[in-house]
């Protein structure tokens, strides 16, 4: 049995808040992937109990939707260049900051964007759309459409992390299931070879190109 | 105590396979939502044990993989007309089908497709796209940017259809909270008013048109 520490000489317990219980799921989710993370855990780590946690978090998925909202806070400001290499910055940082954290671009997916810094990173979308010499609606469509783009980027991204695995080696282990297709049966695939898997960080630049380019060329006012 | 049936008098079992199984998940998982979707829910339905069925089946996750390729192997063929109103119907019909199905766009979304019927649709995709007089290139990469809207949406509207509430009532209560964003900090968003929720179904044909008109507009080879 240890020796019995006085009260006075313990490290005095953070008070709790909303923002420490997110920052600690946070933590917990980075260290120990998402189904390490519950409120019982959390309380753990908060030197409490879970119940005293209720009183700042509904519940796990409110947790959840704290944490993204949290992360979203985070997305740097593009550095700089015109309206569209700013856009490009602002998506591809979402993405990445998204992408980071297990399990959340699944909350972001299929929910309407209503937490503050979800409605911040919408209103950045919107304004360097703004400048682009959009109409209204195909604004309001457009910033829904990029931020399905990032959801669902950010989501695949984060697979490949969570995998552990290198991105590479999934690639690999694809492309040579892709080379023992029936010709017969997949002539297309068969036929772009190693086309189908090449290209790597280039495709996603593309991809935010293409997501642009048709957004320009279609006006849906 | 029930009184004792004799073998004759049961009903045969019907014979265990791959098929079979994911028959079952399948129905267990549209009746009783992912988390009844457990092997030891199966082999109850099946009447075996659970141990039975990792004959045929690896574990749950192998499962949720045959059960989205066994899916993907009933997205209709498009009726006809040009190759652009032929893609479209091709894309709307995958979406419809994988959304029908909790959990299962989800599956598809952080994994390359190499699953029997995953690899027929991205072949039916790159048939049509080829008639549109793309590169190879430009191909390959559009059938993974058609394939991850494809994902996300199904993925979106799944979301909908669990949470079981209306669709229309989700986004009016967004709409509710757009309402009363604070014009000073949101400026882009409440300026656009009524216009940002606005449009239903008529945003993702536009959202459609968009990837298609922008992939014609940026060749990647």
């Amino acid at each position: 049995m240890s020796a019995p520490v006085s009260r006075r000489a313990r490290p005095a317990k953070a008070p709790l808040s909303r923002e420490v219980i997110v920052e600690t799921g946070l933590r917990i989710l980075d260290r120990e992937g998402l189904s390490a993370l519950t409120m019982r855990r959390v309380a753990q780590d908060l030197d409490t109990g879970a119940a005293s946690l209720y009183v700042y978090v509904a519940n796990r998925d409110d947790l959840m939707a704290a944490m993204l909202d949290h992360v979203l806070g985070t997305v740097p400001d593009p550095p700089g260049g015109g309206w569209r290499e700013r856009l490009d910055a602002l998506v591809e940082a979402a993405v990445a900051v998204m992408s980071k954290h297990e399990g959340l671009a699944l909350v972001a997916l299929g929910a309407i964007p209503t937490s503050p810094n979800a409605l911040a990173l919408i209103e950045r979308l919107l304004a360097v759309l703004d400048e682009g010499g959009l109409d209204a609606r195909t604004k309001a469509w457009a910033v829904d459409l990029l931020y399905l783009y990032i959801t669902a980027q950010a989501a695949e991204q984060s697979a490949y992390n969570v995998k552990g695995g290198d991105e590479q080696d999934t690639v690999a282990a694809a492309q040579r299931t892709f080379d023992e297709l029936p010709a017969e049966r997949y002539p297309m695939i068969v036929g772009l070879g190693a086309e189908m898997l090449a290209g790597g960080d280039a495709r996603e630049a593309w991809a935010l190109r293409v997501l642009i380019n048709g957004i320009l060329a279609t006006p849906a006012g």
